[in-house]
């Protein structure tokens, strides 16, 4: 870590032929950061820069074998099969403040335009409240074009309303800096870490970036997330029968 | 988007003989935005200089047809008919954080003065709780000699309390700065976006600053929520009547 | 104002022998800042500096004659008679992080310690929740010497517990530069404006720093004071007696 | 003071063999504080740098003597008889933002790094809302190696969740800086000071770096504390006797 407020390391920058971002950060019903992770998996994606930023939640986490990460986030990168090159920001955390998200906003998309990116998606998650078997995947973007373009895809392009934290500022600051943007959200109840929105959101973007994506094991993943839901709702039956509570609030569970 | 806390990007730098600057942000009731943004459409002026800061919030808006828009702050320019030339500001939104909104404050007061601004005006609301059908415009200034004028042309001097926000802060950082400032605060519930407000700031400002004003169009939208005014006030009598609230919070619903 | 987050403006650096600091800012029962006006008022101190922050709280105060200021610190300087010299420093807030607070004491610190100030008071309050009608006044030192001496005055040493806020921090940072600090805290209510605390808390001020002050305006304010609360106990006599509350909470009126 | 957000005072910058540092800040229980002063003390510990910043809490506190302190960081070193050369950084306070806590974090273990220390250790508590009489030992460390080192001294490897505040931040920034770093929680309630959890850590921090420490000291304290937690476990039982109250919430006293 340098001194001051964020600090990059780059271990590599890759120039590559049209190559896109995607970036999926912790959020909502984690649907970004699952979408993001899955692609640094399945694609064995390696790292090429890393971040760190006091504005980041002042902790660490703790890892199944007792180790600890302080909050930071991670640029991978590789050629896909089909020829594309591809970009994946992801982050344990959203930074605390403002101040903190705009500056590292700046830093992804001023590395990505560097690298040769010229369009950046996103990837976070559309909240309704209510569980549904077939997430629809909603849309916004920086330009008409690629408003129109993904709505041919199938996407459900928003009308109204805004798009919080970094997955919204990434492309805001990205169409600042000259780049095109698009935020894909899929729609999860909100309660439960939502693999099948995850799901949608990848292959809509498969679609749209022309980059085949494996989602078999997100589909295993939204599979559990589905039978919890049904627990939920039973639960959630029996305790309305018993003892009505109009204003009781769920915490979502992490079951990811 | 520069590096740093804010940036400013000019596109032109108008030189006018004794320009004034109004300004208008959003607030409660919309009052202020409302108001600079008639202006800015029907004037028809032209946009000379552009701000971003990392205090804005950190999110983009979806506007109808599916684009982004990251927030930001703009300064428009022109000379209207009748010889005077106006500089209005406006912004999508308030800096989240004090420090935020004093630099975006000076960044404006300083291009404006460049620009031979000696006087800055801003638009806001004065809350009262209450509907009211000839709503008052309520006004306070940097000097006594300019607090005197305002009330001659009508203006309801306030006598104590403070304006809090871009919409006051505005008018001290001009004061600081050696220029002199007043605000202009509409009479309005706070329950809804007010264009009746909004236009009866505007009609004082038009005899303060000696520049017409077309306001037909800002009628239009008053007579609008003059409706939705009264369909509220005909659901709260009938709540009250079924089952009275007193503590009940109303929230405002934009309706502008 | 100055680009940056705190501004000073110096108008003179006056050097005077073994000159004293006296600070009183905004605060509860507004002890200090009532003590500080009135010392201003009564010696006819000169301001020789001001400041302005851009942690100060983002909004301007309007006046009775509709004019407004945006908040600022002021430094004001005099001989009095005896020919002991004093500074006095207020402002019409407190700035509104701990990095700003931290900014304005060390820039106040620093001008003093330039002028050949060694020792800093600082005048807050002590809240009980009761009313007194010769209320105490505590005080803590930054050395045990300085402590001891105004015990002897008769003020009543502070034994745990600590001072938030300027009127702390401005003598925690006087000891971090070298010179010497004290707070003395008038007993109050923290229900009104305690003008009888202010005197209290002056009266012992003039036999520590060996400076004759009159109090006598603070004596009628005090009375006044006095009158208010007479009729706020009567009220809460009042409303025990129809509907005993224990839990209410009481709004401090300003009735400085 | 110097000016700047975080001032490092350095009086003296020791050089030795494989020296650890061990850090305890206030927390809950102030477990990781008590053992920190413990070791200051017992070692007869000299302090060799001191720290101020602005994201401290802008208070003072007051002492028994009627002093005042800013709140400060505070390095200490010795060699102990063993040979082993030991380092404790210890706080008044938390700093009060995020970037404040790293920025001090990071002063902390760049000194420590300069100075040779290679292990970082943090003692911090482990909150269980239930009172204890063999409070557990719980880790977790920033290699696999020195988790699995830690698990066979006896310390509770943790398997999730994560370390909030410098006591975390610490070994995560040493991570960063290529330092190893653990930090060590004791089992606490968390209702009172607690003196048996922190006498639990540091038996075992003893262990883990093979230095001999006293903690007859704290045991004394423990049994005043496993006294009060008598008291009031008698109270509770009492009050759940008369009157249940399922969501009550019990302010920790401070009895340290």
């Amino acid at each position: 870590m340098k001194d001051g407020v964020i600090s990059e390391r780059v271990f590599e920058s890759p120039k590559a032929k049209e190559p896109v971002l995607v970036c999926g950060l912790p959020g909502s019903g984690y649907v970004g950061k699952l979408a993001a992770d899955h692609l640094v998996s399945s694609f064995k994606l390696r790292k090429v820069a890393e971040y760190t930023s006091s504005s980041f939640p002042p902790q660490v986490s703790v890892k199944e074998d007792g180790t600890v990460d302080p909050p930071k986030g991670e640029m991978y990168f590789a050629q896909t099969k089909g020829g594309r090159s591809i970009f994946v920001f992801t982050a344990d955390a959203q930074p605390t403040t403002s101040e903190g998200e705009y500056e590292l906003s700046d830093a992804v998309v001023k590395f990505a335009k560097k690298c040769g990116v010229r369009k950046v998606y996103t990837l976070a998650a559309y909240i309704t409240g209510s569980f549904s078997n077939s997430p629809k995947v909603y849309g916004a973007a920086t330009s008409k074009e690629l408003a129109e373009s993904l709505s041919e895809k199938g996407v459900t392009m928003m009308k109204d309303g805004g798009i919080s934290g970094m997955n919204g500022l990434l492309i805001g600051v990205a169409a600042l800096r000259g780049l095109e943007g698009a935020c894909l959200l899929g729609e999860t109840s909100g309660y439960v870490v939502d693999a099948g929105a995850s799901k949608a959101v990848l292959e809509l973007l498969s679609s749209v970036v022309g980059v085949p994506i494996d989602t078999s094991k997100l589909k295993e993943k939204a599979e559990e997330t589905q039978k919890v839901i049904s627990q939920l709702q039973a639960m959630a039956d029996q305790s309305r029968e018993t003892a009505p509570q109009p204003g009781r609030e769920q915490r979502p569970g992490y079951i990811g």
